[in-house]
């Protein structure tokens, strides 16, 4: 059975992962025959956000790894421990984690950075050949650390594409219920809650990334 | 458009709605056409669970409202000012929340008492004969609050089903993939993750629950 890394960033859509997007994905997945396991980095998140209030919650603490534990029933594995070489292809569901917690895309534009282990791994991805699929804001991560010209989604055009292009990267609008594949790069890109869409909408598109994904890994 | 309340324990398996059926949940009513709104009482938790450790956290304190909004993406509204009237069905995803925070069971076993507000708002859709979807472990709350012979499924027959009994309640045995339908008393219950399962199985269950549910409302 081939299996999967899926890194997610938390727990929750203003703050880690997005709780649909990353459900959704491991449904497919496991639909389309792959084992997965749960990754993330073993880091204080940015920082917590009151889901209802929509504010920061001051004063809280919460790690990324105790909280995507949530989303993974308990079954999550430090991402320092974990090399590109031991899956047969990797993907990142979104959310505001993927840009806070991943890396610091939501406070610094073009001029962020990657996570470390976040970096290692998806550079590790890369040189190996693996498959990447990159669900809603994560693909900047996909754009930033391989650049070189490689075509990926944030749903529609907007301020934001600027700085995928600031990396050498490329944008291409795609609807919701699509995906985007650069199939030089072995990359799948799903735009998912870049829209403000329902859930039906992105699992539509959800289906048809993992659906490309699978056949990258062949 | 008919509209469905959705009412959660918080975020997470072992102290809030188990996030995988909250989402399956939602994605099948969504498919069948239904709005969903979101519901949540406004308390404490009983308790806050390191989901990675699987041990409590001590000292840590969250509010049910306030996680169940990283399920509903912040649209989540309290419970108490919500009238089951308002509504053309009821539906409840499971977790330890259900059992810890909307009732006691998980403490108190037969001895549970239920939420005042989460009995309150049962009632009230049993007598204005609301269709009602309990998954996992929260048929407990329907077996408490109606007895009267109902029938529920929490899985497999299990020590558990004791506790039905003694409400005047009956256990039905029922597999991961199926639901249960009462009709006389216009409830579905579906076993979901109260077996060791694969999303695959559990999601399978829901779409067959809400499948009967929609059935019910007609």
């Amino acid at each position: 059975m081939k299996k999967i890394a899926v890194v997610l960033s938390g727990c929750g859509v203003f703050d880690g992962s997005e709780i649909h997007e990353s459900v959704l994905l491991l449904l497919n997945l496991k639909r389309a025959g792959f084992a997965v396991e749960f990754l993330a980095p073993d880091i204080e998140q940015a920082h917590v956000v009151d889901h209802l209030a929509g504010e920061p919650a001051e004063g809280q603490k919460r790690r990324v790894l105790v909280e995507a534990a949530r989303i993974a029933r308990g079954k999550v594995r430090d991402l320092a421990t974990a090399r590109a070489i031991e899956f047969d292809g990797i993907a990142f569901p979104g959310g505001f984690g993927a840009a806070k917690n991943l890396c610091t895309f939501a406070v610094d534009g073009a001029r962020m950075t990657v996570n470390s282990e976040v970096e290692r791994f998806v550079r590790e991805g890369v040189e190996s050949r693996k498959p990447m699929l990159f669900l809603c804001i994560s693909p900047v991560i996909a754009a930033k650390v391989i650049g070189d010209g490689v075509a990926v989604t944030l749903g529609a055009d907007s301020p934001l594409v600027g700085a995928v292009a600031s990396w050498g990267a490329r944008h291409v609008a795609t609807p919701v219920r699509e995906c985007l594949v650069d199939q030089a790069h072995r990359l799948v890109t799903v735009p998912a809650y870049m829209y403000d869409a329902e859930i039906t909408d992105v699992a539509a598109g959800i289906a048809q990334g993992v659906a490309a994904f699978q056949t990258l890994i062949g």
